[in-house]
């Protein structure tokens, strides 16, 4: 039996901290199917949100190699921060940390942004090569694949929403 | 007699209002000549400014069409975009002058910054024509669009103060 999940702007804000990519959300759906709302989504963020909503969903993330903060505008979006850090944060010694704390530093002195990486697997001296490398980019060009990186935790989070949910319908439509 | 022409951070930020442009033009001069100058101005704008910083020195900008107010942070600055423009508000109607407004409108709304275009030489119609065509791109490629527009409006101001100080120079020297 085919069943559309409904999501709501709090939804889609902890999958991507820009309002105006979780107002469009809301306006384009409800979406019959994880791949209809992926397809949304990239449109939506790639098409619709302007710079300034791209600067808003990076300013949500917290710097990488730290947890995010217990204020955080939304919990769902902090915990699953902290799960997709999981594998780089059990492969990090002090000093990987320490050197990774120093580029974030430098990351963002250059670029006024966090550095942003779809860190799930990803071990901590892999995101430190990464980030090194991507210092090098010129700053429009870093900005773009930042906006590339948020959108793979973009739908890494839907993916999460939808298997939640699409759960909770099929449970209550026994 | 080769002269070198000393320019401060106020001049630079009447050419673009970034100040870490500014502060790093300063950093990078004196300039023996114009050429030099371009040059680090163009590896200071497109490699060393932020998205930030991008996004400064478009809100120095009046909206296209509208003389720029009184109370602009640099009065030069607000000087030469009514110079810039004088040949669009010489081509310009009631009609077009309020199309001109409409799209402006509409530009921000999309993109969250203020339509960019080096107006020198052009007329209304030209501008508006433009306009319409760069509204349908993404925001991303109209951001580095704008950047280079920008960059188009810091050369020709550039070349402004260097006649105009190399002038002076050539005055104090005889």
């Amino acid at each position: 039996m085919e069943s559309s999940v409904v999501l709501g702007e709090k939804d889609y804000l902890a999958c991507c901290g820009s309002v105006k990519f979780a107002e469009e959300m809301v306006l384009a759906g409800p979406f019959s199917d994880y791949q209809q709302t992926v397809n949304a989504a990239r449109d939506i963020w790639f098409n619709k949100v302007d710079v300034n909503g791209w600067l808003e969903a990076f300013a949500a993330h917290p710097q990488i190699g730290e947890s995010p903060s217990r204020t955080h505008k939304s919990p769902t979006s902090a915990q699953w921060s902290k799960g997709e850090q999981s594998t780089a944060l059990a492969t990090a010694t002090d000093a990987t940390l320490q050197e990774l704390n120093e580029w974030n530093v430098r990351y963002r002195q250059k670029f006024g942004f966090v550095f942003l990486i779809f860190a799930s697997g990803r071990s901590t001296p892999e995101i430190l090569a990464e980030m090194k490398r991507r210092y090098q980019n010129r700053p429009i060009v870093e900005f773009e694949l930042a906006a590339q990186e948020q959108m793979k935790v973009t739908e890494f989070r839907l993916s999460k929403l939808f298997t939640v949910n699409s759960a909770a319908v099929s449970q209550i439509q026994t």
